[in-house]
């Protein structure tokens, strides 16, 4: 089983400075978190149907959304949401999570 | 490496209907694409920041952005793609491609 949680984020008004602290700060937060087994970034984001694409395209795994809460209640998790707050200054975001359910593989 | 196409479903009006032609018509179309390597789907999507979940999250993968590119182009793709155009008459969508880059894992 996996549990995902995917971060959406909208181009920043000022994409460098939100890239660094994206890269600096956050990343090196979310990494701390308890139980995460995988963390990634897409890179190139294109559109091919609807609006523009996200900016910023983040995705965490974890086993099972008890881990995932888990470590979203830990102090390491508390971090990484306050700064995600931080972030969400810089560039609009939509956020959430779910179970990964394969449908091929 | 991986490439990554995600497309993100807003709440349908009709979401039965939806979540039928997309599991019997979508799914078997999209198992078809030549080099596909894994097709997971969203469930039990629940908000974190922003705006309320999508109400679909399908990612499928490929090995390469080339891999992709030829898929998407082959009769197969063409025919997920004229699904896909359907199911954007039953709820708007916002689908993009990236390259999967590993931060932790």
């Amino acid at each position: 089983m996996t549990v995902r949680f995917l971060a959406l984020y909208e181009t920043p008004t000022d994409p460098d400075t939100f890239d660094r602290h994206y890269r600096e700060v956050h990343v090196p937060l979310g990494r701390r978190l308890p139980g995460l087994r995988r963390y990634t970034v897409g890179r190139n984001v294109a559109a091919v149907r609807g609006e523009g694409p996200y900016h910023l395209v983040a995705e965490l795994e974890w086993d099972t959304m008890d881990e995932l809460r888990a470590a979203f209640a830990s102090p390491e998790g508390r971090a990484a949401a306050d700064d995600a707050a931080r972030l969400q200054e810089l560039a609009p975001v939509r956020s959430m999570i779910f179970v990964v359910e394969e449908s091929v593989g």
